[in-house]
């Protein structure tokens, strides 16, 4: 058993608590977290990015998703904790089995959302199970040789990359506050924190954020809170820079007034304060993910620059692979430095998934020091990657060959590719959700059977996180309209588990068609696609000659 | 100015309130209502099927969709009322706009669910106004000459048709309930009535009901409400047959315990006797739809059987139309009674649809009596039509030319196949929605810039409403999976206005699929496409195929 793990329960022991809950995550609710943030990893030894642990006396449990399972098995041995499936298994239940007669499940409330504690209490209330906000996690105590917190401070995102100053999107996204009763918006997001004050910073891996809070007034004035250290920049005039500390001072200054606090992404600890403070709550979305995803046309540019340079990058490195004597480690790293010679790079924006054989069948795969297949003989290899520049945000895969492919590969590609041409050459009405453009992405593998368990597209930010909201293309309902200048990927797929993964994945951007009444999308990638991949058979002939265009224009990029 | 309009708003005076709002619709809130309760019509003198009417001292606004505003317009002339568009304009704003102040506006509890109430409750939480329930509607006293309410019996469904015992299904949907710590459900929804019960009656037009309520117990148990005078027939022993006076009796009874109340289809009158009798109430949607709608395998059955007699009248009606001196509303009637001579034939499904030539157009067109335009020359006739069989409900639409079709019909008509085709063939996982599907039908015409502004199906009843839930095939968010045994419309349509519309419509089956953990549909009905609208360069092959096999599958059942 970790030690880790009899520490906690000393601590719950002590406090007369009957159980902890410790998610993956950090106060920001982001989806990557600085190594100083990694607690779960910490408390039970797995390092999977989604997942949660819950501790009691008698148990303790590690809850990942489908993804997570085989990782899990293995960094859980001889742990204490036991693996459970975040979809199949359900927490409540198993507390209420082991202990029927209830009790106090703690939790902190800096990691949770307000969503995450409505729907909790919700489950609990046909339980004896209560949750507890508790003031101090028991792992800050607890954690020794805790990595030192990032202190690289803020830069300025300029105008020439942003397309509008941070006081006129104050402005705009204040007014529509105005307009709905509302004094303030709690900005816990860095990313939202980022887009609407113009700044970037580097405290996460592969998003471009410093870890700040911000608060957005209906003046069209704003708070940022944030260590005063992380700040050598000269903000605009409507910012009011403040420390962390000053929060709860803040929004106890709304009196008689209603501060919106986004129930998907604010920390249940804000809300907190707030009532606290006895100030009205509104925990509607926020209007700024909406602002934000619609790219002005600057951004626009910027993306479309950025995705030429990435695919004079990708052009090179494709051309190296067949004949490389690799890993897929060496792989990823070699297609990261082929961009790394591009202006405006800053980093990759998500660690590269490079999967060879059975390995591209595992949507989330990742090579790393231990786990790198070597490639060499015939086979197929998916390279999912991108980069981060100063002026936009890429994320393309590809499915390649070496070695002749079979025909089962064959079709299974061409498949896949009918859908992404299906998305890429979709017009559609204004008005229209991507969900409702999904199955176009989906048919062509439904007719024999098949399927693919991930989204056919999520949003992109521009030097920002390259998993936005709140536009997306999905089998789930998404009620967001698609508008000219939101960015999304484009990546139907297929996996064969333990034989090989087909994924393709281009970003668009939603554009006006020239008929009237109607979207369509625009590519921003070019990266051929495989053509020995491709069974002709399959494909229309207006299917061939979108291929042919699409093949030209890349041709016209790299040379 | 109508005398019913200055009636009302003498009431409104001597009562102290402020205004009325009147909506088309009886206490049983369905789609369909007896000559005795269309209120609206006799206060406003708009006969369309949706919309309502708010009336205060200063103004008289009759709300309804854009289906009927040119009907509206005509219908409303020199009525006092003014005709709104319920979509674009919104009756708080005018409300508020009119009375700064605000005031009460008075509404008739049993005329509106407990979702309306709740919306309206929050829209007027801007405003100054405020609604009221009131005891007695102004309407019952101040109409003379009002029709007398249809006192038809109660019939049983006997098991031959129904497929389950109403022992059974109370049985079953009581536990359903008794697991959620619910007491009983109250139905105010004579077609789910009628389902559970296996009584059916002839109370509305189109819809094979006698105006009844239920009450159904987590025991199994359940209570009919229903005036003894229509009541002539032996029930199940587990049915309790009560006094509609001995409702809120009925509900007081359950001290203690939890109402089941649903909030979309139950009255806010039957929240009030809940509230007013300090029982617990949850307004959660009722499982029962879900189950009505899948039916059984005699329910399956049944519905083939009667679309195979549908086949046979509409083949013969077909074939006379193109040498038939008639006007629309006689073709109407023509189809009606070649269904007539069929086996447990019992009425038409619902007011047929025939349009010819620009009336085609309109997508709820309906002739009669003074509107019926008469078949001449050429052009494009619309036929949308269905029998109510004792063993199943049938629906079909179908487009056909007479004398030869232009270019641009003829692609818009394959155009409309080609989706519906698509839908006919899906092949689609386990858990996909409707709303997943319903793109198939559209992507052809968004090819070209067209759409409809309809949804592509609706779910179907057995010997029961045409119009069913939860399941559809739409462009809204429909969160219910696909469940072998539903049944559905598939009709995309397109409408180029004052020239012609097509709509082709055929009932499919949920059916699971040979692939394992897969489901497609299988057709129900049975009548021709007009090949002389279909432009054969615009199918593939297996198009062309899918038309030769169905019209194969056709000729073996009306010959």
């Amino acid at each position: 058993m970790r030690p880790a793990l009899s520490a906690l329960r000393q601590f719950l022991t002590q406090n007369k608590l009957d159980g902890f809950i410790l998610p993956r995550g950090d106060r920001y609710l982001g989806e990557y977290v600085a190594p100083h943030d990694e607690m779960l990893a910490w408390l039970t030894g797995f390092t999977g990015s989604a997942g949660f642990a819950i501790v009691t006396q008698k148990s303790a449990h590690l809850f990942t998703d489908g993804r997570y399972q085989t990782q899990g098995q293995q960094e859980l041995q001889k742990s204490g904790f036991e693996l459970r499936h975040s979809v199949k298994d359900k927490f409540d239940e198993d507390l209420t089995a082991a202990f029927p007669n209830g009790g106090i499940l703690a939790f902190d409330p800096w990691l949770h959302s307000i969503d995450w504690h409505r729907q909790t209490v919700k489950k609990f209330n046909t339980t004896k199970w209560q949750i507890e906000a508790i003031a101090q996690n028991p792992i800050e105590n607890l954690w020794q040789n805790r990595p030192i917190p990032q202190k690289n401070g803020a830069q300025i995102h300029p105008l020439k990359f942003a397309g509008e100053t941070s006081a006129d999107k104050c402005a705009r996204l204040g007014s529509e506050l105005a307009q709905q009763n509302i004094e303030a918006e709690f900005i816990n997001d860095p990313t939202l924190v980022a887009w609407l004050l113009n700044i970037r910073g580097r405290d996460v891996p592969h998003i471009p954020v410093v870890h700040a809070r911000a608060m957005l007034h209906a003046s069209g004035r704003a708070e940022l809170f944030i260590d005063p250290r992380k700040l050598n920049i000269p903000l605009d005039p409507h910012i009011d820079v403040r420390d962390p500390d000053d929060m709860a001072q803040s929004i106890s200054s709304l009196q008689g007034k209603t501060i919106r606090l986004p129930a998907n992404n604010t920390p249940y600890a804000i809300l907190q304060m707030a009532q606290d403070a006895n100030i009205k709550t509104d925990t509607a979305p926020s209007g700024i993910m909406l602002a934000r995803a619609i790219k002005n046309p600057i951004e626009q540019n910027g993306m479309r620059n950025a995705h030429r340079r990435d695919a004079i990058a990708l052009a090179k490195a494709f051309k190296e692979f067949p004949s490389l004597v690799a890993n897929e480690l060496q792989i990823a790293q070699q297609v990261a430095s082929h961009r790394s010679h591009h202006e405006h790079y800053v980093e990759e924006s998500f660690p590269a998934i490079v999967g060879w054989r059975g390995n591209s069948a595992i949507v989330h795969y990742r090579p790393d020091d231990k786990n790198s297949a070597k490639i060499s003989g015939s086979g197929i290899l998916l390279i999912d990657s991108g980069g981060q520049y100063l002026d936009g945000t890429t994320d393309v895969t590809r499915t390649i060959t070496i070695g002749t492919p079979t025909a089962w590969q064959k079709e299974i590609y061409t498949r896949v590719l009918k859908g992404h041409l299906a998305i890429s050459r979709a017009q559609f009405p204004i008005g229209t959700t991507g969900s409702q453009l999904d199955t176009l992405a989906r048919q062509y593998l439904w007719e024999v059977g098949l399927d693919y368990d991930h989204g056919t597209g999520h949003g992109v930010g521009s030097f920002l996180s390259v998993h936005e909201g709140p536009q997306s293309i999905s089998n789930r309902a998404n009620s967001t309209a698609l508008v000219p200048g939101m960015v999304l990927s484009n990546e139907p797929g297929c996996y064969i588990e333990n034989e090989f993964g087909v994924r393709i994945e281009n970003l668009v951007m939603v554009t006006p068609s020239a008929q009237t009444g109607f979207l369509c999308f625009e590519t921003l990638t070019f990266v051929a696609y495989d053509e020995n991949l491709i069974e002709k058979s399959l494909l229309t002939e207006a299917e061939l000659e979108q291929i042919k265009i699409y093949h030209q224009r890349v041709q016209q990029i790299i040379q």
